[in-house]
């Protein structure tokens, strides 16, 4: 037993498309050194409502399944009532939440605690624009 | 580094309806207050099967868009097996699934670390009757 | 506030059906007791990318419902473009995103705090193979 270490870092991605994924493991490596993180976890949340976090393969055939999946259940449609307001992102906010929005990563003995094939991913569904990510590690010093 | 603090609530939310979502963001800045935690996670976490803790935006018409789509994807039907049991609920079981039922909700520098839009809600898919929230601060002290 | 306790283990499930769903709550609870964890979270998460982690009632004809539902949602088809690499398992990789990957089990005064109905549960997409779940418990001795 001993002491916690609490760290705080932000991320800020901004897509070319208005639909994108992006893995982002090896950011989340980057702040595990920076924290000296040796046994705990790390949070990585979206900081917005229309993205999401979370962990699947790094293959590109299977992010084309996961667009067209998720447009299949919660597609771009005009006549959501959140469009009232004046926005045109419903899809996005409904998508965001089947992927869910935030991933505990696993820091063990100095090395994010993965799976072989487990890669943290971030889904934008309403890019084009900066959104940022926090990324926080709890846990104690390597 | 410093020393752990653990601090653990529970609240009860008694819906008029049996469906309905609620912001409950402020309860969770309360247990902060009270927990005087400056740096961690407090986890929200529906102790019920039948209701989900999830964020996203506050707004009335994607509170009804997020209803509508949990009765597409999970409809209300008498004929799922869980029924034989004599519970009528088997779509609060499912809906409560796609939104999920927990969340952690950063602390820095002593205040809930969310971007602008993003709220706590809880999610009721079988009310009427009271339903217990978990909310557990750990981390350190303010 | 006191130190804090890390303690990590790994559990290996091979089911004999391809689809399954199984209850791991005494497993999470042998975890606790193992680490002597008084107050605090275990972080239940599969490491690999077709299978789950999910709260819900330890019921099987709930189990069927379950199954019956992400079929529906998330069918196993030949189409997928995932399937030009050779594998036949995407739309394992789908269903385990719509029950997620990981939970966080709340234990409070030495005991796992969960509501009555709420279980523990790993759900298979792509079995017949051992797999393993992470479980790390944080927090402050008993």
């Amino acid at each position: 037993m001993s002491g916690l270490l609490a760290h705080t870092e932000y991320i800020t991605i901004t897509t070319k498309a208005r639909y994108a994924i992006l893995d982002i493991t090896d950011r989340v490596e980057e702040l595990r050194e920076k924290a000296v993180l040796g046994d705990g976890f790390i949070l990585v949340s979206t900081m917005h409502i229309t993205s999401s976090i979370f962990v699947n393969d790094r293959e590109s055939g299977l992010y084309q399944d996961i667009m067209a999946w998720l447009e299949d259940l919660a597609p771009r449609r005009t006549d959501y009532k959140h469009h009232l307001t004046g926005e045109d992102n419903a899809d996005a906010h409904l998508k965001r939440m089947l992927l869910g929005h935030q991933v505990l990563v696993p820091v063990t003995t100095g090395a994010l605690d993965l799976g072989p094939w487990e890669r943290v991913h971030y889904g934008e569904f309403d890019g084009c624009r900066p959104k940022r990510i926090l990324m926080k590690a709890i846990g104690v010093k390597a």
